[in-house]
C-alpha cells in the first residue's frame, strides 16, 4: 500500500486562513523565523526560579515557566511573527505544567503572535478527532455547549498510522480555521531511518508524504496562495528540503535545525519559494540559553538577559532576511 | 539508512521489573485483558453527565470524568490486570482533562492495576526525555528535588522521527522500572501505507521495527523472561502478528483491534507465545459503550450500567482465555 498521490476530488477553496494571519506577521516583522518556547529548569537563568511561587511543588515550577515565557513573549513580540511552545516542556510537569502551556497560549495570543504548538501529536478515529478539538476546535461542555480549549494556530503531527491519523486533523483545520504541520522530513540524525525508505513508487517516504501534503494544501489556501496545511522539514538536510519544496509549493514549512543543531541560513533558503515565503526558521536554544555561560546562567539579571534575547532574535532575523534578499529573487517583504 | 538491527553490545539484565507486575496480575485474574478508559462525552450514559461538578466548564467535564472512571475501575479492578486511559480524551479539556488523567491513574493505582498510558508520544533527544520524565520517570523542582509526576507504568511511544526518539524512553523505562510499547504494527486500515513499506534489508519497516524492539528487550528482562520494551501489534492482521511474534519473543504485544474494530479472540492467539502470556489485549468501546442502546444511554442507572460493563468484561475474559486454553500449549495459568 501507498500513501495515496492523486489529485483531491473536491472544489478548490481560496478564503482567508491561518496561513495568512502567519504571512502578515511576518511580513510586518520582516522576519520569518518563529521562538520556541522550550523552558527548560536546567537552562533557564537561575533569577527566574528564584520567585515566591504559589502552591505545590508542580505549580511553583508551572508559576516560573509562565512568568519566565510571559517576559520571553515581551521581549520578541515585535520582532517575530510567532512563538512555538514545546508541549513536552510543559507536560513534563503534570496538569500543573499544561495550565502554564494555556495561559502562555493566551498570552502570546494576546500579543498578536501566530501560536504554533509542537506536540506531534497522532492516532486514529475518535481519538485523532479528541486531539484535533482540543487543541485545534472546540469541546463540549455538560450543557452541550461549545467551548475552545488549547485554540493554537497550528499544531504539529506524526504520520506513523498512515493517512487516517492525517485526516481528522486536516478536516478540524478547514471547520475551525487552523493549520498543522506534518512531519516530513525531521531535522534529526535518525530521520531517515523510516523518512528516507524508497516506497514502490520509487519516491520516498517522506517524498510521498509530501504529494499527500501538496494535494491537500491545493484545496484549502489563503489570500497569499498558501495553505493552511504545512509540513515539518529540517534545515539540516537541504538536498531534500530542496526537492520537497517543489514537491509542496503551497505549504509552509515549519524548519527545525537552524544554529544549534547545525543548520546555517544559507541551508535553510532551500526551503523558502522565490517570493521569500512558505518557510518559518525555529530557534529555541539558540534564543534562549546557548548564548549564556554557567557564570550568566547563576548570576545575570533578568534584564540583562532580555536583551541577550533581544540581541539574539535580531540577529537571526538579520542573517535569515540577508540570505532571503540575496536569494529569493520575488520576495515580497 | 536502515532501524539498525543489530545485537545490542551490554551486559543483559535480568531483574523484576513491570512486566513482572502485569504478569502477575495477569496470572491472578486469569485475564490477559485491559479496559481502555476512553471517556467520550457523547458515548458516556447520560447518568453519569448529570452531576453537581464544581468549577468552570472544563472543570466541570474533568469531575464527571473522574466520576465516571472510578467506577469503572471500581467495577472491572478485581478481574483485569490492567487498564489503559487514552491520553486524547483527557487532554481535549485541556489542564483539567490532564488533572482527572492524574486522578484516574493514582486510583488505578491503589487499586492495584498496571496502568498503560495511550500517548503515543514522538520527540528527539531533551525534548524526549522531557516526555519519557514526565510520564514515566521524575522531574526536577524548583528546590531541586526530584518527584513523581504522571508516574504511569508503561507509555505507549511512536517511532516516525527513527531510533533518536526511542531510545530516551528506553533509558527511562531501565531507570525507573517502568515499560514502553513501541507502535509496530497498528490496527486501523492505513497502518501499512508507512508500516508495510518494505526497507532495503527486504523486510518491512514493522520487521525492522521488530528487531529493534527485540534489541533491547533482549537486555533488560524479568523474573518470567519478559522485557518492559513492548510492542502495539494490531489484531486485525493476524499474519503480520504470528511473523512479529517470532521477531520478539521477550516482548509483551498491547494489542488493540479486538471486537468493535473486527478483531476475534481466534485472530489475537498470533499475538501470545505458547506460555499464554506476551500479550495484553484492549477493548474500551466494547466494554464502555458498543452494548448500549441510544434508549439505554439516556434512561440507564449507574448500577445497571456498571453490571453491563462487567458482564462485558468477564465475557471479554472468557473468550480470549477459553481461545488460549485450546492454543497455547505451555499455557502459565
Amino acid at each position: 500500500m501507498l500513501f495515496i498521490c492523486v489529485t483531491y476530488i473536491a472544489y478548490k477553496i481560496k478564503m482567508i486562513n491561518i496561513a495568512d494571519k502567519l504571512i502578515n506577521n511576518i511580513i510586518k516583522t520582516k522576519n520569518p523565523t518563529v521562538v520556541g518556547l522550550d523552558p527548560d529548569l536546567s537552562k533557564i537563568p537561575l533569577c527566574y526560579l528564584k520567585g515566591n511561587f504559589e502552591g505545590n511543588k508542580l505549580e511553583k515550577v508551572a508559576g516560573a515557566i509562565y512568568e519566565y515565557n510571559k517576559d520571553i513573549i515581551d521581549t520578541v513580540f515585535e520582532y517575530v511573527p510567532a512563538v512555538k511552545p514545546q508541549m513536552a516542556f510543559y507536560e513534563k510537569y503534570g496538569s500543573f505544567g499544561v495550565r502554564a502551556f494555556e495561559k502562555t497560549v493566551k498570552y502570546a495570543l494576546e500579543k498578536g503572535l501566530v501560536v504554533i504548538e509542537d506536540g506531534k501529536r497522532n492516532d486514529i478515529g475518535n481519538t485523532a478527532l479528541a486531539y484535533a478539538k482540543g487543541h485545534l476546535g472546540k469541546v463540549e461542555t455538560l450543557d452541550n455547549e461549545l467551548i475552545e480549549s488549547f485554540n493554537v494556530d497550528f499544531l504539529t503531527i506524526s504520520p506513523f498510522l498512515g493517512s487516517e491519523s492525517l485526516e481528522p486533523f486536516i478536516n478540524e483545520c478547514v471547520k475551525s480555521n487552523k493549520g498543522v504541520f506534518i512531519l516530513v522530513k525531521t531535522s534529526n540524525k535518525s530521520a531517515g531511518e523510516i523518512q528516507d525508505v524508497v516506497m514502490n513508487n520509487e519516491k520516498t517516504v517522506s517524498e510521498n508524504l509530501a504529494c499527500y501534503v501538496n494535494d491537500k494544501a491545493n484545496c484549502f489556501y489563503g489570500e497569499y496562495g498558501y495553505s493552511s496545511i504545512g509540513a515539518v522539514v529540517g534545515a539540516t538536510y537541504p538536498e531534500d528540503a530542496k526537492a520537497l519544496r517543489k514537491l509542496m509549493p503551497r505549504s509552509f514549512f515549519l524548519v527545525p535545525g537552524y544554529g544549534v543543531q547545525g543548520g546555517s541560513a544559507l541551508d535553510i533558503v532551500a526551503c523558502f519559494n522565490s517570493d521569500g515565503l512558505g518557510a518559518i526558521v525555529n530557534s529555541s536554544r539558540g534564543i534562549l540559553y546557548s548564548h549564556l555561560s554557567k557564570y550568566e546562567k547563576e548570576n545575570i539579571t533578568k534584564r540583562e538577559y532580555l536583551q541577550k534575547v533581544l540581541k539574539e532574535t535580531k540577529k537571526m532575523q538579520k542573517d535569515i532576511y540577508a540570505c532571503l534578499l540575496e536569494n529569493c529573487k520575488d520576495i515580497l517583504y
